[in-house]
């Protein structure tokens, strides 16, 4: 059961080597989003209950932490940040001009069984485009996707695009029913077509059908598809517009940047249009790292019918990917660690700091009262580039003396040469 | 009752221009911690409800949002960090040098009526020293949370600082009993000094105590105190040691910057000695934005007893006060607004954008095919500085078509001053 102490199961700490890492992937993030012209929005971390099943279902109740306010309200912590994106847009946001680009960092919680890569709190990065229709709104997003994932150092990447709008239309020429549909897509989306191939004929679709069907899954190919619905209008666009954004993603990240995967299923209802995922093969067996597309929730939410597409990028998974391909993370190391030789000297030592500071270095002051052997090793273990010791004879020569804590070499330095315009 | 679809009674949205100023409140808060050697450490948002109801008592239930995990533990949103922050060093850093200086940010859950400047979700700032006794120990920690408030742009603030060791001793000569000592405390803490008398006099305090006791809470007259404790070395200790404290204090912050109060009682039971609180008068009711002082937590939560003192920032309130004073914040602009004039141009604007990012450069794309005219208003929208419109003629140049959006002008500039080594 483990004690009171103890964090709780599933849940993680994270102390100071832990965090250098993350403020750096999550200010990388964040710079790349705003390059693109992302605005930041924050949402509460957790909202009403059916607002998460409303987009997911009622089966998505078993992975909530549900617990009920004092006005008898179910509420949950948030499992993902797009439903409660769309909620502030929908009460807060709907006004503002279009294109509104939107995007997040923030955690997220899953009740389910901890396991390897898998937390019960987690942080996930995403943004929304709200406003564009076209080929190359949903480009430029994936796009971004694509940058952000290289850009904080995932190098090993494979990015697939697909359709889940034509997706649907495939599917219902082979008039199957909601059960036959709902066994199928699993198989699709994990690309098992052996077995998809058996259920198939099971199912007695005719074998000139399937085999257009796997060919179509199977290989991505748009020709087929774009025979399959010729005398189709609607679908027909639906397919010249695909294919545009799939030229324009050429143009701009190169063809061998990303493969086409019509078999992207997503497992989510919402999805309209293209979808895309990003994996990243050192992960392993849970090696998608980000994921989105075109959707619509706006209008489930009850707001006007508007286009949008948006993606989810996991936090942890990026960051475990860095780390396996052994990505270079900045230190935040001590400028100078001040030693007063006796209690005479602490409120120089403290005074020199804070202006040490003011300018910008990072300072620390032994606050231990120890000697100086002892306060110059623990300078050491914090990886102090200086330490400077200050006794009577430093205060009334107005210097400092300066020792480098790689060479070892010590020497005096003028006060004056180190703050202009301070007086001990 | 409200709608699904509204955010939870007493939570916030922070939209893009919220969400500006509080990043860079954020920023300025970290990079000051981070100049006094802090380090950053982040815990879960959750904990075992135990470990709350240890430090505060059973009665914090009531402001707690609860709930209960699969294994039927009983967790709690966490409504302050102290707690945490000692549970995960008795855990995990109990063995780090000495002194280990460890600060968050971090939001925290109130389950309380929501009233004006309260919130169900709210952020906090703090941190906490490990290790040093000595009273330069206390006066950098105070130092840092003065500098805080300052330099984020709080001007108007008072510092006060109090001892509830030494508070308690003095209370400790009243001879009351528990209830009468729980019923003068809140009266001393809200410096209701007429009340006081009478409840003192109402309790048979003969009248030359009363008026030493008065004095020493109503006036801070440190000298008082001593000459009451002159016979006990243990409390002359604490008094010298409050002393020298005052003395660093007066030497680096200056004397005109705090006020002793000998009357802060701060409300929780685990302070051992030096407190202090910052308040912001501009607040009104509300204005305390800071407090902390020494305490012991670690023994309580089964580690080895360690001195320990640490402060937490209401970040809200800071951030109010900040725009009261009419604090000035950055704001994060549009560089370049690229409109393709047609579809022809799209992946070139696209190309050249994600370049001008790659520089540095916060740069947006038309995704809408709209006009130039609504095109240019968009970009007014979002205060770029620059427009560059991109057609047949442009790219055969090898130009863009640059528009101050201040003045208006607009002129061909080259594309290779603009991105030196490209090329459509």
């Amino acid at each position: 059961m483990g004690s009171v102490f103890e964090i709780p199961r599933g849940t993680r700490d994270f102390i100071p080597q832990d965090m250098i890492k993350r403020r750096f992937v999550e200010e990388k993030l964040r710079a790349i989003f705003e390059s693109f012209g992302y605005k930041e929005i924050q949402t509460p971390t957790f909202e009403h209950l059916d607002l998460f099943t409303m987009k997911s279902g009622q089966a998505v109740i078993d992975e909530l932490y549900v617990f009920i306010d004092k006005g008898g309200r179910n509420l949950a912590l948030r499992p993902e940040l797009t439903a409660p994106v769309i909620r502030c847009y929908v009460e807060k946001l709907q006004m503002e001009p279009k294109p509104l680009k939107l995007y997040y960092l923030g955690n997220c919680f899953r009740y389910d069984r901890p396991q390897k890569g898998r937390y019960r709190e987690f942080m996930q990065a995403g943004c929304e485009l709200i406003g564009p229709s076209s080929p190359e709104g949903v480009a430029e997003l994936i796009c971004l996707a694509f940058w952000l994932v290289k850009e904080v150092g995932v190098k090993d990447i494979v990015l697939e695009c697909g359709h889940i709008g034509l997706l649907r239309k495939v599917l219902s020429t082979l008039s199957l029913n909601d059960e036959q549909t709902k066994r199928i897509l699993p198989l699709i989306d994990k690309e098992q077509f052996d077995e998809l191939s058996t259920l198939l004929s099971e199912y007695a679709i005719p074998s000139e059908q399937k085999t257009l069907f796997m060919d179509i899954m199977k290989h991505s190919r748009l020709d087929l598809l774009k025979d399959l619905f010729k005398d189709s209008k609607e679908e027909t666009l639906q397919i010249e517009r695909f294919e545009e954004m799939i030229h324009i993603l050429n143009d701009i990240i190169g063809k061998d940047s990303f493969m086409l995967n019509m078999g992207i299923v997503r497992g989510l209802d919402y999805y309209t249009g293209v979808v895309f995922e990003i994996k990243a093969p050192s992960l392993g067996a849970e090696k998608q790292i980000c994921g989105g597309g075109e959707y619509d929730l706006i209008s489930l939410f009850g707001g006007r019918n508007t286009p949008t597409s948006g993606f989810a990028l996991g936090f942890d998974r990026t960051l475990l990917a860095m780390e396996i391909e052994k990505a270079v993370f900045p230190s935040i190391d001590i400028d100078y660690f001040i030693i007063p030789v006796s209690k005479d000297e602490i409120s120089s030592a403290l005074r020199i700091a804070l202006h040490l500071r003011k300018n910008g270095k990072i300072v620390d002051v032994d606050l231990m009262r120890r000697g100086i052997g002892k306060a110059l090793k623990y300078a050491g273990s914090l990886h102090a580039s200086h330490a400077m010791i200050i006794g009577s004879r430093e205060l009334s020569d107005q210097v400092v003396s300066m020792r480098n804590m790689n060479t070892g070499e010590q020497q005096d330095v003028p006060l004056k040469t180190l703050i202009p315009d301070f007086m001990l």
